[in-house]
């Protein structure tokens, strides 16, 4: 099997032959070139920037591997933000001995789901490090989106309601259960998803709905919840009995004491709204894949502001505090 | 000394506190913030775009760092392309038991670079590996620049004129000393440096002279001039005589068997003019520090196209071929 060497990574012929041959030749031609930058068409207004490295271990897992994480992580870091992802950039490090056809099988992911996106992977660099030196392969991608007009609007008030747009959980349980041999349940799959196409349609059914939208990654649903009531004059409840969890998910999580709503997701948004446009939201998610489990799973309130609690299906309720540190390490 | 632990790199409190405490402390109230994407003022026009990782060892050596390289070699990259450099990202992949105190150093040279480059520091990420996952840590900057007019005019053809900005060599025989515990010499210092300021001159000054320009760093000069002649109907002469070399470069290049031709520079651009315009140029480089010891270095010829070749001392001439490899791995 081809390995990549150190010469790989230095600026002489191999390094060229692996950009040109491999890198270049998955990607698309515009992609990764040996250019220092890529010059993108005139844009008009304003524009977002994001950036995300890539370390998730083990690199490939049911729903999906480092490369299209990279892809889909990006371009939903874009869209919760209301702009329409364009442009991706690539950055790859690479540890000695990696080989070219896993190499191979990461790009091809990552085209195909920059394809999937409607994004174009537009420039990029390759690094090599010694063995030791990273963990097999390392993935940054950058992104640029283009604000065709405001996206979120108004302040969040008691009474409006939070929207998960799908299962929690899906993605860290997946990782999770690989790297402890639990990979027998052909339905644990990563939700890896690019959100851009739907929560588009949302805003346009929908143009004054949206209060707040962040994709839950790592430290799952409970943590976004908890970055936005911080220092605010409200509290997020949330009610367990509507939080979509998969059955198999559910199990594993009881299984290995893990809190689904701390899990990571990557193709899941939690969005807040007037309640007036709640169940139209919810609706307009549910037309798409990425959106078919999607739920109200809470309600604003002013009791107790700054936290976020859950009311179990007992009736009762707890805290749902920020975690000093997340459950699972490397998930994405 | 307090350390990085796995937790910093997770979705919980332990990363919020550094990304506040230290990060966005250090690298200004914009830079890295808990939002996905960073929202960028209106752009009119063609926008650049490029992305870099960083894996130099040593990290700190003398003339700069792994965070002053990450700033600096992005912004050259862009401005290069004849972008103004304006936005950058800062994604961090850091090993667990880096200390905070290293951090902080890193990001406080980051700052000053950006600072003095007149970039911002728009949006980041932070990752944190196991030990032995990563060596000690990678720096991904991406960065966008905005096109003002176009800066590369016309063919290249033979007559016209090879310029080195300065002294080549500088920063790989730096970091290569340092490796080799050759760091004797208080003269051998990287030539990290922005270049922005001198490019934007240049190109006021002369606004239709400059038909290629690169920054010459991993490979350095000669792979920057294969990478030109590469299947083009022309081939470049370089003068041994003319490029500029400090003479303690030379001397450790001449200990390790290296050719300064080849050796990474951080602070150095290759241009290609036509020869009416080659004294002016150098002259206005020379008004800057960074381009204080800038020369015409060579030629284009219609010779033997597509190879390029050095005039030696003594009159003779040899093929300067693209290496296979670079000789000096993890030079950024």
């Amino acid at each position: 099997m081809k390995e990549i060497l150190a010469g790989h990574g230095s600026g002489g012929r191999l390094m060229n032959d692996m950009i040109e041959g491999t890198i270049r030749n998955i990607l698309g031609p515009r992609s990764i070139q040996l250019d220092d930058s890529a010059v993108i068409e005139s844009v008009t207004g304003k524009i977002a920037f994001t950036t995300d490295s890539y370390t998730v271990t083990p690199l490939f897992f049911p729903g999906g591997d480092i490369g299209s994480l990279a892809v889909n992580g990006t371009v939903n870091d874009l869209a919760v933000m209301g702009a329409e992802p364009k442009y991706l950039s690539c950055s790859l490090i690479i540890e000695e001995g990696f080989t070219f056809t896993e190499l191979e099988r990461v790009l091809l992911s990552m085209k195909k789901a920059a394809d999937h996106a409607g994004v174009s992977i537009v420039t990029g660099d390759t690094k090599v490090v010694p063995k030791g030196g990273a963990d097999r392969i390392f993935i940054n991608t950058s992104g640029i989106g283009i604000f065709r007009g405001p996206l979120l609007r108004g302040e969040i008030k008691p009474g409006d309601r939070i929207i998960s747009s799908g299962t929690l959980g899906d993605h860290g349980i997946t990782v999770m259960s690989m790297r402890n041999g639990l990979e027998f349940s052909s339905d644990v799959r990563s939700d890896c998803a690019p959100l851009n196409r739907m929560i588009k349609a949302v805003a346009e059914k929908y143009p004054h709905a949206v209060k707040f939208m962040r994709d839950a990654t790592r430290g799952g649903a409970a943590s976004v919840l908890n970055e936005i009531v911080k220092d605010r004059n409200f509290s997020a409840l949330v009610y367990e009995e509507k939080v979509p969890v998969k059955d198999e998910v559910a199990g594993i999580c009881s299984l290995l004491g893990l809190d689904p709503l701390y899990v990571a997701n990557e193709g899941k948004v939690i969005l807040i709204c007037d309640e007036s446009y709640a169940e139209g939201i919810v609706s307009a998610m549910r037309t798409f894949e990425e959106g078919s489990s999607a739920e109200i799973i809470g309600t604003v309130e002013d009791k107790n502001p700054g936290k976020v609690y859950l009311e179990t299906f007992i009736g009762g309720r707890r805290i749902l505090p920020l975690l000093t540190e997340e459950q699972l390490p490397r998930i994405c």
